[in-house]
């Protein structure tokens, strides 16, 4: 046989789930995007057809909902740790489970007064509306031995309208770009952070905490790094995060440089002073790059934060 | 000649213009996405090509952004409407002016205290995170005599986790629904109000304000009515704004059911105590409807929250 | 009351329905997404949430996949057809209906020579691949008494690399656009058109040919336009599908002019010769229009090209 | 300092540049989209904003639309080596260029005959329809001594009616899927294959030729093969590419399986003769597997084709 199976995995993609927990009247909501993957023992099915080793995705969509009742959902990435490990050490022929979660937060509708973000008395216990502003994402692999936790968040937005420049570049015979001293900075954020809790035996981190922290800690560095390059805006907010997280040892960016371009409004005789700009789809610049913590092996693949 | 010109119109659409206004070191954001559509005494360009009576589209888009300059944006309603009259009353061709306008709104980053969302001293001013939770839609038509402004809002979910019921219903020989007694009302809140405002005698309202208590009045409503279809949920968010914005005469709704189906997890001897959901993509059921002040002609189209 | 409800309409949205049918070993795909909407005496569900009008848009759903079995699917029109009569005949309370199709062509995958696109012997007959060149349009409304079907299409993207100019426009200040004289035209055809036929007594359109022969004359008169103005091309091509067409009265298109710009290659020292081009997304021209057999009232609404 | 600088990457991410080619009067399209990723000595940009390594990701956009002209473009693999190749041997801290495109393709209006796909003398020569089917990509990396090109395609949606068959599978406490014996097989096939073409030495492949035997092959497998597991049909489909041809070593799929469930139709006295179906969007099984040439190592990442 000339042609041999590689890499290979299977499960069910975008299980919807959405837990409501009821604490008396006041109900609270986790609502998440699963997608499992298995691989193990699986050439026999690829090459005769034979589905004797292989778990039904149906199945483990199933598992997924049955799971919510069975465990909760007390976070993104312990929900997926109950999965990984019951596909691993239920099913001989699987060897590693691979989970990838969404998770989309939601705040309560306020009642009494819709000024207040803080959930007061006479708030409707029972309302919701989500909040959009990212996406937030999980994903948990285990071989039967080790954890492997990747978090994250994408399509947060920021902008910085001042406190950026860019010059001082390398010149070319197709450099056209004029320097700029006071340009926005705007960007979506994708970024994916892994955690070294690898073990059963180490105190597990407390997930919903570190999501907040590190999110709160990127946002600030964002905030106050005055900026050279969109290079030295992203090493700024991997540090922060990995000198301020114990628990997280590398962070992996795609930051597409959301261009703001000055529009020209000489032509009309009006000066333009750093006031009106046209926001640009397509080309943009893209930075991608990892922050470590010193004497680490990198994990997390260039593509992730692209997904 | 067997064939006639219909209506017709022409313009650029989604120009994206960014204003920021400073304020010593505190900075401010708009952040538009502009469409223009023009029409008037336009037979010749479609009948032989001439272009004699066409002011060029690219032209609209140089107006849009040297009118964030002259005008600044105090907000959609009264940008469009700097739009709108320019275009009326400066090319005699011209005769109606229509601006479609979406707005994305930005938020501050709070440095000091990310738990803190109030604006305070150790914030850094020019730093900004986009909130995602919905767009905010305008629309102003001008023919030269009259103004027609239609505001509103997209992409804003919702859910009740209870409080919703649905029976009572007719029952065909294609009917297999069960009836429900406690079910998750879920929707994407498509609105689109009307304003009474129609002529340059008329005070205008204060857009700012009347948008957030516009959305304000419909969350309200939506957290407060127990249901017993998202209909009387439809009726009571459209009258609820009536009854309290008197500046506004008519709203449309076009809200998709976002089905959460229970899932049976008997086959696995689990109870699901109004827990565990699926959350379905297609079908869903739509429900749209228009509510008016009493006595008023309705003009918004039936797709207009569609759109 | 202060406040009365207005237009207003309900049902299953986006059943994805596809319908096999075999025909000895040859199997035929139709792949359809249809929406349901009813309107009627719904007062009362809005007011109080009483259902005892409401047929659940749950059946609506059960009824598209019942009727692709009782009646097939000869054509979306056909199928909307059989639909919209159900729902009005058979419910007292609902007065009209409107269904709405998206059609998704596919076509067969040749194995005995990849270059024929013939229908031959050696064929696999039950296998296919997704055309996806355009999506094709359908929606059928009735009263009780009158039929109106409007079809047509989406996304389908057309270019000519020649034979398109723009200049003799309107300048006013604010124009800085250079006159063009051998330019790309190019653009996503959305388009909509309305049959006369309207009742029972009349003969039916063969619905199938209808569509691809309007579709052919819109390419056609695409290609063959020396055009002065998009405007102008789409009169010729709404023009020559009326004038060809008996059977259609009416037709509205949104037509985004697809800016493909000259990029300037002189600081490179290289010459443009209409060779090298910028696809921009944003902003876009957008020409919309009506063209109507002369005598007959307009009925396309002014937004149904942009759904 | 306790953190370090990991893997990283800039350039000018979606640069649509369209080329028209005239012969004569009749032209020729190349549309693409093309993402430029460099890596190097780039330390100092991440950690103290010095840009003197940083050629503008602006000039990466500069040089591909002047390539298009200095070059044409051939195929989107050979523009894609003389980008690479430029980027590494001009600027001596680049080290690696990574070329990512997409190309869409477009054929000929043909006028004279709407039936006839093949080019005759009666077609309009510069008037062309975008063709939709599939995405062709590209990814061309070069590291100043070895190539590597891996192609491919995505969003080719293709469906067997019959011959699909899953049973025999794993049955746990979650398992509640039926048998299927006679079920419709489809899916959406994202594929990348690596040539194993890696040094200017090498006879360069023919790439239009192999990307259309390619994608013929991997159409010819999935309908031919009688499938008792999409896996097994993933097999199949590489397997032919690989044993076909010589050019290409190793090939990646991520196949969605587009699950169409066969209607429950007995509660209306119906028989659902595996003919009426329901097009499910999620969840979805995801089958994702490489297959490769004997001896080879596999080089293609995990998550390359879900990019």
């Amino acid at each position: 046989m000339p042609t041999i199976l590689g890499q290979n995995q299977y499960g069910k993609a975008e299980n919807r789930v959405v837990k409501i927990t009821r604490d008396g009247d006041t109900h609270h909501i986790k609502d998440l995007n699963v997608s499992v993957a298995l691989s193990g023992e699986m050439d026999d099915v690829h090459y005769s057809g034979s589905n004797a080793h292989v778990l039904p995705t149906d199945t483990t969509k199933n598992t997924v909902f049955a799971f919510a009742k069975e465990h909760g959902i007390e976070s993104a990435e312990q929900f997926g740790i109950h999965l990984a490990r019951h596909f691993v050490t239920s099913q001989e022929p699987i060897k590693t489970a691979r989970i990838r979660i969404e998770e989309y937060a939601w705040e309560r509708i306020a009642t009494s007064d819709a000024n207040s973000r803080f959930i007061g008395s006479d708030e409707v216990k029972h309302s919701f509306v989500r909040k959009n502003q990212e996406i937030r994402t999980a994903q948990i692999t285990f071989d039967g031995e080790k954890w492997q936790v990747v978090s994250g968040l994408k399509d947060l937005t920021v902008m910085n309208s001042t406190n950026s420049e860019f010059w001082g570049y390398v010149k070319d015979k197709y450099t056209t770009l004029k320097e700029a001293y006071d340009r926005i900075l705007a960007t979506d954020v994708s970024a994916r952070w892994r955690y070294n809790w690898t073990s059963d035996e180490q105190r597990m981190p407390n997930w919903e905490k570190s999501y907040e922290q590190a999110r709160k800690h990127m946002l600030h560095a964002f905030a106050e790094t005055y900026s050279l390059s969109l290079q030295q805006t992203l090493y700024q907010m991997g540090s922060r995060i990995i000198n301020n997280r114990s628990e997280i040892d590398e962070i992996r960016f795609s930051l597409p440089n959301n261009h703001h371009f000055l529009v020209d409004l000489e032509p009309f005789g009006l000066k333009n002073d750093n006031e009106v700009y046209f926001a640009a789809d397509r080309p943009y610049g893209l930075i991608e790059g990892t922050v470590l913590r010193d004497g680490v092996e990198p994990q997390i693949p260039v593509d992730m934060t692209n997904l």
